[in-house]
């Protein structure tokens, strides 16, 4: 693996999973593969999960690592092609990126869209330029469109419910993406990335449930079922993975935020006993309730342990070709 | 031991003391019981000694240690069972927690008072709540109402301090703990916590001396003498504890605030050439003059030097038991 | 070496040179010399670059790293002697500095100019009292008024470009600093430590060109060819350092800030096909084109990498004499 920015970065999911799950078994199972090997975390936003587990499976691998707040720790940089640089930008990502690709043998990047120009955060400028710039393995940790670790990790947690369920393997599972209200314009970076990587991996039946307005981009979506009744969609369920996300058509508004969108055990009543999935952090009382979180059936917690061993497989399949 | 909040976690006050004092002579002495382990180190609120001192103390163990400024890092979290989330908290501690007991052995936690609400203050609801949902042990880098880091710190350092004095052993030492004036309301935790561990360790003649209505709660003064005279305080004291707090029972002000309190070599006449304490930061010139910090009589460097020590014996304890 | 603060520091700078350079050539050539030696890094500014490089130099070396954000993670420190504090700062350094002493075997401390009194930046104030009151070895990187681990680095690379390329040991390389455009006022620093290292050094020609306003402290410039014509400088240059400075005579302002002063191209024709140096951050379009960063003959990137080497051989030498 070169870089990974999107599922389009990984052979065969089945495997790369496998090789996550060999890692929760057995944690340092290759506690020296990333020796006297340095890792660079940057953070143009700000990072829970996503910064601790990062840093425990890089060091689950033997390598050094290095978090930076950039624009707190640094100051800001700068992106556009040919800026005069007489704003507030203080440094250059064509001067930056390089030392960065100088000091570190891997670049682990998160950047958030700006929600406000759809064009620019689809091209996924930020992210491009690190590639294009730093000359060494670039891993995202959250982009403008997408967040494969997520992801990844998603896979990983529905693939392990199963195996450990006694579901009996008479039918796919049902694996439904269900939008839910939010108080603030939210990217949709995790719905874009889920979609894409079920759809690419293409062993559960797949359904989207969202109000009219949320459409979201069909690059992304195509595979799945869309409906914009979400009792239909949850019917017979067996994983509900809730999100909220702005509109991408009107790109970055709050359109409808519809209360009834919520997940409750009512609303989860016709599902086949479903896992709850959610990315987390969430919004108690306004995307989920209390009572469905803290149900037996939710995976948040089990998800977001997996996080380590999504960062662990892909770090050191990039490792093995930088060794 | 299971948890690191106050006093009542420990067992014998003397044995967690002098096996500090044993690391302080040789920190590598247990440079593996860590190994493999992992600590958080989270902070609601800034830090310079706790932060440093309890990272080196974790690493002086083979432990790994990731520090986390929960709200500029990451964002902020909901304390409040049931909380509907459409305020500013962006994560509730119900679902951050377990994930942080996921990721660590160990968890550290700072987290100051309001000052606001005493009952909420009193209750030690922040602490409780990651006690009751991260599932792993849990210690207090500074509590509401407690800080029992410093407290262990301070009764090593006077152990020490009698143990390397020629102090014949014909009474017992006396040891004040003095209010002093400050600019702004401060917590009560440094002096309720101080009392709470030297009434405990009951090896001291204890005085506190305060203006009236500087009154602490008795749960953690109990057993000492109080006085308002700070003169008759320091008659023949052996060790001058300084420390502001706000009021405690018309919760968390500034009433009388003054500045004959502030200790001055004056003013320490009266005892028996008395070790200053203080557990930093000090505001010179307002608790305490230049010429008391700066004399051969302060402690407070090595006062500050023995949190390591006493962070290390505290960690040890607690991981001999999740070994 | 005792400390790092200054070219002064120094015995023999090529040697110190020669040494960095080993280190390019194998980073892990003394991976145990900091063996349990712990050093930290307080930043009082922001910092990439910097904070980077001295934290892989240590950890080539192995020692431990802890890095501080000091207004951030910490306070506000207090550097007047006899201050009264009741302000806002929180701690006195007179207080803090000896403690970090204790924690710490080696001080690295970043602290910016105020650009507001001439006589309080140049009297270097706060890394001396640091160095008065922290008992260990005191690294500068950068302080009001020097920047010497940025200077060193810069005569590693021009020594090693010399090297490198095919120059014809006829006479001495020509090195031109010049200054060039900014929108905000930025410390002598870099201009000042380069001036006083290029000097101090005496293996090259070397010619100091700015506006007549911008005149730098001669103690630092001493020896230099110091011209206002910037053309004048530059004719037959191999190599040209191009650095924004504010005044130092009417202290901190920014006087003519004359486009023309901007590298392009066309004001390098001149150069012997000099090579093109800089410190970064850099403000594109700016100071520098686009084109002339994007040549060939920029060292920027060459010159950033090298900052760990600087960093190394200084803990090295510094670690040799505390061992």
């Amino acid at each position: 693996m070169q870089n990974f920015i999107s599922v389009k970065d990984v052979d065969d999911i089945n495997i790369l999973a496998d090789k996550a799950l060999a890692y929760k078994q057995n944690p340092l199972l290759h506690k020296s593969l990333g020796a006297n090997k340095r890792i660079g975390l940057l953070f143009l936003n700000p990072s829970l999960r996503t910064r601790i587990s990062t840093q425990i499976a890089a060091e689950n691998l033997g390598m050094q690592v290095v978090t930076l707040n950039v624009d707190r720790d640094g100051w800001k940089l700068e992106f556009e092609e040919e800026a005069i640089m007489s704003g507030t930008s203080v440094e250059h990502v064509k001067d930056a990126a390089p030392i960065l690709g100088n000091y570190f043998d891997i670049l682990a990047v998160r950047s958030f869209p700006g929600l406000v120009n759809k064009a620019e955060d689809y091209s996924e400028h930020i992210i491009k330029q690190f590639m294009k710039y730093a000359g060494i393995p670039i891993v995202s940790l959250e982009t403008s469109t997408l967040h494969p670790l997520q992801s990844l990790t998603d896979v990983i947690t529905i693939k392990e419910s199963i195996a450990n369920s006694n579901y009996l393997n008479l039918k796919k599972p049902k694996v439904v993406l269900t939008w839910a209200p939010h108080i603030k314009p939210l990217p949709q970076c995790v719905a874009n990335s889920f979609a894409q990587w079920i759809n690419a991996w293409d062993e559960v039946e797949f359904v989207i449930a969202h109000p009219e307005e949320y459409e979201l981009n069909e690059e992304f979506t195509n595979g799945a079922t869309i409906t914009h009744n979400q009792q239909e969609a949850l019917k017979d369920a067996d994983f509900v993975y809730v999100k909220n996300w702005s509109t991408y058509i009107d790109y970055g508004k709050i359109y409808n935020n519809d209360p009834s969108w919520m997940l409750t055990p009512k609303s989860l009543e016709i599902t086949n006993n479903a896992k709850l999935m959610h990315c987390l952090p969430v919004r108690r009382n306004v995307e989920l309730s209390d009572e469905v979180l803290d149900s037996g059936n939710s995976l948040v917690t089990v998800q977001a342990g997996n996080r380590i061993w999504a960062a662990q497989a892909v770090l050191a399949e990039i490792l093995a070709e930088i060794k």
